[in-house]
C-alpha cells in the first residue's frame, strides 16, 4: 500500500507530508508495467478517491513531488498535466495545482430551466413532516439536516464561553437587547467581513434568531404579499417556506449546477416579470453546492442594482469554502445598499444558539422594524457567547478543520454514491458546504425512494422540496455533515439497492 | 407618626404585622378631636397612600384591628364599613377586607369608544423613535418600558443555572431545538397552567422568542393580509406594529379601564364587520392594567367560538396580580381550541431571555409552521435556564414578592400623579401589572409633552402610539417598574411642571 492509502483515518497531518516513496518500487504491476507518469498520477488519484486529497486542496508542488516520488521533475509535470486534462487538476498561477474533483466522479447535472409563469407556494406539509422525519430517535444514517454534525462543532468551547458569558456584569438576562442586536457581536461580524473582502461598519448590521429569520426578515422588508421573487432552481425549502408564508411567488430560474444562477436568464426573466426582489445563494449554494465565479458576481450586482431589484443574499454556507479563498459575497460589490446579506454561525459553530445576521444595506431601517415587532430583541446571552468566540480568536483555526472536514467527508460521500448507484446517476460536485445534490434517470421516484429509506432509517431530502412546482421528482439531497463510517457507507449501498428495486 | 407612617421605605415586613399603638393617643388632634372610627380609618388611609397597604393587600382582620389600634370591634367595624363606602375597601365573603384602591385617587378614565370602521396602520416610526429613546444614556427617570427593572427580577439565580445549562450533556448550543420547541419547558409551563385554572399538556404549548414573538406567529397563522381583527382600545403599541407589518386592519372596540373590551360592543362590531380575529389582554392589559371579571371571560369565549372569532389572548402582565390569585385566563373557558392564549417570562423573570410561549389550541399545526419558516427553532440555552429555575422551585415565592413591588410602585405613583397633574387628569386603577394610564384634560397635548420630557431626561409613553387611529393626544402611560425613590418623585413633579407649561 502506498503511504496514502495506508491513511484509512486520514488526518490534516497525511495530507501535508506525504511520506518519501520511490514510485519506481511502489507500483503493484512491478517496474516497467506503466510509464512513471502514470505511476505517480495513480497515487494522486487514491488520494483522492480515498478523500485524503480533498477538491479545492493543494497537491505538493512540483519540485516537492519529485522528492517524494523519486522521479524527474519532467515526469511530475507530465503526471499533473495528464491530470488537468482530465479535469482531476487544476493550475493555479502563481500558486501551484489543486485537485479540482475526483476522478471518474459521476457526470454533473445538467443547467436547470426557468419557468414560464411564477408559482404559488404549498410545499409546507411535506417539508415539515420531512424536517419532523430527520429527528426521529431510530435512525441508523441521518443524510437529513445540512448541518456540521456534532464531531465538527467546538461544543465544549462554546460551552465554556456561555457560562462566563452569564457570570457578566451587568447580568446578560437582563433588559431587551436593542432592535439592531449586542454591539460585541456587530463588532465581531464586522471585523470578519473584511477577511472576505467587504467593508462593513457595525452599525450596518443587525443580528438575527439565525439566517432563517434573517432571510424572512430581508424578504418581508422588500416586498408585499403577491409580488413575484426569482430563486435559484433547485433551492434551499427553507426559502420556498418563507416565500409561502409571505404570500409571495417564485420565479424559478436557470440555474448551472457549479456556478449558480444563468445571469442571461435572469436578465430574461426580469424583462418579462416584475420582481420584487431576487434570493440567491451564490457561494455553496444549498443544495447544489455551486460557487458563483467573482466576474459574475460583479456582474450580478450591477445588473440588479440597474434593474431596482434588491438581492436577498444567503451566506450561510460562506465559511465552508473547500479551498483555502472563498468568495467575496455579491454584497462586496453592492455600492448603493441594494444586497441585503445574511449569514449565521448555525453551519460552524451552533445551530442551537440561533445566531444570525444580516447586512441589509439601503432595507436596514425596516428590516430593523420588523424585527423589533415580530420578536422585539433576539436573546442576549447567546449573541454574547458567539462574539467572546470570535473575540477570543481561533475561529479561522477551527474554521480549517471544519472546511477540510466537510470536503472530505463531501468527496467520500460522492465516491460512494457513484458506486451504490446505477449507471446514469449525475452528482453534484460541490466547492464548499456540507451536501450532495443527487439526480437519479428520470424513471427513478425520489419520494418513493425517501420513504423506503426511511423505513430502513436512512433520511435524505427528497427533491421535490427544492422547487416550487414538484420538480425533481428523481432527485434527492445527501447531507454529508457526519464524519464518514462503515455505517454510513453501509447505509448508501442500502440506499442503491432501494434505488435498484424500483425498476424490477 | 404612626407606626404606618414611620416606614418610609415599606416592606412587606412591616404589613404583615401593624405594631400595636392605640388610636385613642396617636391621634395629632388628641383625644376627643374626631370619632375613633374616623382615627381608625385615617391610620388605613395613611398607609394606603404612602404604599404600605396597596391594593388587592388584605388589612388586618376587625379582630386583630381591635387589638393593634384598642378600640372595639364596633369600631373597627364602622371605620372599615365607611372606607368600603368611599370605594378604598371591599369586603370578599369569608376572607375579610381588602384595599381596593387609593383614597382621593383621581377618578379613573372613561369607557372609550369603538371606531366606526377598521385602520389601516401606521405607527412604526413613531414607535420605534420612542422605544430608541427609551434607551438614550441621559435619562434621569424612566416610566418608558414596562416591564420590571433589574432590581426586581432573579438575575444572579438566572444567570447561576444558565451557567449550569451550558454544562449539561449533550450541549445546549448543538442542534436544531424542535419546531416546538424544548420539551423540559413546555412541561413546566403545563404544570404552573394548572394553578391558573387550565388543563394544558405539555404537547398543546410551542415556545417562542418572547410574548410579542408568540403574538405574532397566532395573527399570523390566523389571518391573511387585509383582514380585520377587533382590539381593545387604548392597547399595547406592539400589538399595532405587528397588525401593521401583517398588513391587517384594526377595529378599535369601546373599553372599560378597569375591565377590558365591552361585550356588547364587540358582538355589535362583530355583527357589522367580517372579523378574521380578536386580540385582547383581559389580565392587567397595557395600558389600562384592567382585569376582565371572570363571568364575563367565560361569555366572552362563548360568543366568539360560536361566532368563529379567533381569540389571541395576551396573558404576559398575568403573574403580576396584586391580588392574591389572579383570574383564570380566557383559555380556561375555552373548550373548542379557539382560544390561543401567549404569554412569557419577560415580565417575571428575564425579559433579555426571550422565552415565551402560546397553547395555540386549534391553530398549533399553523403556529408550528410559521415558527419554522422565520426561525427554525428558538435558542435551546435560555430555554433550558427558564425550565431549570421553574423545577427547582421558588418561582412562587419570587411572584409574591414581585406582585407586592409592583402593586406598591404602582400606588406610589399613582399617588405622586395626583399630587403633581392639574385637576381634571383621570388615572387607571391598575389590577396588576407595572404601568399606569394617566388622561390629562382634553387641552395638553402628550406628544409634546413626550418631547419636553425626553429633554428633560425623563421617558414617558405617549397615548397616540397606543392606538390605531391617533386617539389619546392627552394620555400617556407610565410605567412602574423601578422602585420608588426621591429621584422618580422629583421627576413627576417635573413632568407636572411641564404639563402646567402648555397652558400658560
Amino acid at each position: 500500500m502506498s503511504p496514502i492509502e495506508t491513511s484509512s483515518t486520514p488526518r490534516p497531518a497525511a495530507v501535508a507530508g506525504f511520506v518519501e516513496s520511490p514510485a519506481r518500487e511502489a507500483s503493484p504491476g512491478g517496474a516497467g508495467a506503466a510509464p512513471l507518469y502514470e505511476r505517480v498520477g495513480d497515487r494522486i488519484l487514491a488520494g483522492i478517491r480515498d478523500g485524503t486529497l480533498v477538491p479545492g486542496q493543494r497537491i505538493p508542488s512540483v519540485r516537492r513531488a519529485s522528492v517524494l516520488f523519486d522521479v524527474s521533475v519532467t515526469t511530475v509535470l507530465e503526471a499533473y498535466r495528464r491530470l488537468e486534462d482530465r479535469g482531476v487538476l487544476e493550475a493555479r498561477p502563481q500558486s501551484g495545482y489543486y485537485v479540482r474533483r475526483a476522478p471518474d466522479a459521476p457526470p454533473a447535472p445538467a443547467r436547470t430551466a426557468t419557468n414560464e409563469s411564477a408559482a404559488e407556494l404549498t410545499v409546507s406539509d411535506l417539508v415539515l413532516r420531512v424536517i419532523r422525519d430527520w429527528r426521529s430517535p431510530g435512525l441508523v444514517a441521518n443524510f437529513g439536516a445540512a448541518t456540521p454534525s456534532e464531531a465538527l462543532l467546538p461544543a465544549s468551547r462554546l460551552d465554556r464561553l456561555l457560562g462566563r458569558a452569564f457570570r457578566r456584569t451587568p447580568p446578560m438576562s437582563l433588559g431587551y437587547d436593542s432592535p439592531a442586536g449586542l454591539e460585541a457581536l456587530r463588532v465581531q461580524v464586522a471585523r470578519r467581513a473584511l477577511d472576505v473582502g467587504m467593508n462593513l461598519a457595525p452599525d450596518e448590521i443587525v443580528t438575527t434568531c439565525g439566517a432563517q429569520n434573517a432571510l424572512r426578515l430581508c424578504l418581508e422588508a422588500v416586498t408585499r404579499p403577491g409580488d413575484t421573487v426569482a430563486i435559484e432552481t433547485p433551492t434551499y425549502f427553507g426559502l420556498l417556506e418563507v416565500l409561502e408564508s409571505l404570500h409571495l411567488r417564485a420565479l424559478e430560474v436557470a440555474t448551472f449546477p457549479e456556478e449558480g444562477i444563468c445571469l442571461d436568464a435572469l436578465e430574461e426573466a426580469m424583462r418579462r416579470h416584475r420582481l420584487a426582489a431576487c434570493v440567491l445563494c451564490p457561494t455553496f449554494g444549498n443544495p447544489l453546492g455551486h460557487s458563483m465565479p467573482v466576474e459574475k458576481r460583479a456582474k450580478l450586482a450591477e445588473l440588479l442594482e440597474r434593474l431596482g431589484v434588491p438581492l436577498v443574499e444567503d451566506d450561510v454556507y460562506g465559511d465552508i469554502a473547500f479551498d483555502a479563498q472563498r468568495p467575496p459575497p455579491v454584497k462586496a460589490f453592492d455600492a448603493s445598499g441594494n444586497v441585503l446579506l445574511c449569514s449565521s454561525f448555525s453551519k460552524t459553530l451552533a445551530p442551537g444558539l440561533r445566531v444570525g445576521w444580516t447586512a441589509p444595506g439601503r432595507h436596514q431601517r425596516a428590516v430593523e422594524g420588523l424585527k423589533f415587532n415580530s420578536m422585539l430583541a433576539v436573546p442576549t446571552p447567546t449573541q454574547m457567547a458567539v462574539a467572546m468566540l470570535l473575540e477570543e480568536g481561533g475561529y479561522e483555526r477551527h474554521l480549517r478543520r471544519l472546511r477540510r472536514a466537510c470536503a472530505e467527508q463531501v468527496a467520500r460521500t460522492s465516491d460512494a454514491v457513484s458506486r451504490a448507484l446505477p449507471a446514469g446517476t449525475r452528482v453534484s460536485r460541490p466547492r464548499g458546504g456540507c451536501v450532495l445534490w443527487v439526480e437519479l434517470p428520470a424513471q427513478y421516484d425520489a419520494l418513493r425512494l425517501y420513504e423506503r429509506a426511511r423505513a430502513s432509517g436512512i433520511a435524505i431530502a427528497p427533491g421535490p422540496i427544492f422547487s416550487a412546482t414538484g420538480r425533481y421528482q428523481s432527485c434527492f439531497r445527501l447531507s454529508c455533515a457526519s464524519p464518514w463510517t462503515p455505517v454510513l457507507e453501509r447505509a448508501l449501498h442500502r440506499l442503491g439497492a432501494l434505488v435498484a428495486e424500483q425498476v424490477q
